[in-house]
């Protein structure tokens, strides 16, 4: 048994939506940040990070928090969604770093800017628009050569990188104007198991 | 031989800094982001994110882009710090990616706001020094429990976080306010290849 403490974000939605792929029994624990339970101290000492999502093994102990390293644990203690060695590996890898070092931080501050910023910063929402274009831009380019986002295999890259494009329209994207991306996302939407990890939380 | 494509950036200083650990024959090929000769045709090929660092291994025909992705291929070819399974791996992992989606993407947005910004904006300043702080405290916290950000061996996580805690003087932190991190950056800092490799590429 997993526990998955999470809450309604892409970052947690990755982990639901991998652990559904793996058919893995886990419990959800809800942390809810808009009441700053990810402060809390219990919690602290799982994610000392206080972000969600993080997860218990209670099969052997292990506590992971970041979402990245969740899903490399996961994927290697299942042996699934990410090559064991070769080339294929790495480039599952690269994919995968991608989403955690641009796909997501700067698709969030774009949300932060758009959406949540008290006052509204015509320079910083412009910033983060261009960026935002600019990785949908190599995600398009990317999505034109393979299948998926990591080669021709469905992979935790394509874990990674679904939940933060399915909040498109909060960054300013019409997807229309990415067609390898549509079709990607057509595909990865359609799995029965993303569907079901992506409704993680249950409202 | 590796070719590694980099330019004076933290990002790129991890890879040179891995190279000289594990004193690895390679090359370096400048890719000057002041002349955007990373939107060159060829290098793009290589690294389809328009970003430094990427590598060539011509042993195995493998390039590699994004410094974490970079940072795990090298690790496992070489099987060196990065424990190879068990708890001390994931360790390794989550602090790996705490820097790779916080400590380096919200650390670069407050250079961008404190130093490059064309105009001086208040709320993003003091949003990105906040979260600079954050970010901080959160690893002197974990340095207060470890010798080293993955756990008591030296491994990749120090390597990515070491070159963005170099540049704390550019988002506003003073070291002394963190004394783990102050006695952490202080042991890296002394070990010879960090020495060389974060003198690459050469000015």
């Amino acid at each position: 048994m997993i526990s998955l403490y999470t809450w309604g974000t892409p970052n947690g939605k990755k982990i639901s939506i991998m652990l559904e792929e793996l058919g893995v029994p886990y419990e959800v624990k809800t942390v809810d940040i808009t009441r700053d339970e990810q402060f809390d101290k219990a919690f602290l000492e799982i994610s000392p990070n206080n972000k969600i999502p993080a997860i218990v093994d209670h099969e052997t102990g292990q506590s992971v928090f970041e979402s990245g390293a969740i899903l490399l644990y996961l994927a290697e203690k299942y042996g699934k969604f990410l090559p064991e060695q070769g080339a294929a590996r790495y480039e599952v890898m690269q994919w995968l770093m991608f989403q955690m070092g641009g796909f997501g931080p700067m698709l969030g501050q774009a949300h932060h800017f758009m959406r949540y910023a008290p006052q509204s910063i015509d320079y910083a929402i412009e910033r983060y628009r261009v960026e935002s274009k600019r990785l949908y831009g190599v995600l398009n380019t990317r999505l034109g050569k393979s299948r998926f986002a990591g080669g021709e295999d469905y992979s935790i890259a394509d874990i990674a990188l679904f939940p933060w494009a399915a909040r498109h329209d909060w960054h300013g994207i019409d997807l229309a104007s990415y067609p390898n991306v549509a079709r990607w996302y057509a595909e990865v939407a359609a799995r029965p198991a993303v569907e079901r990890g992506m409704a993680v939380p249950a409202a």
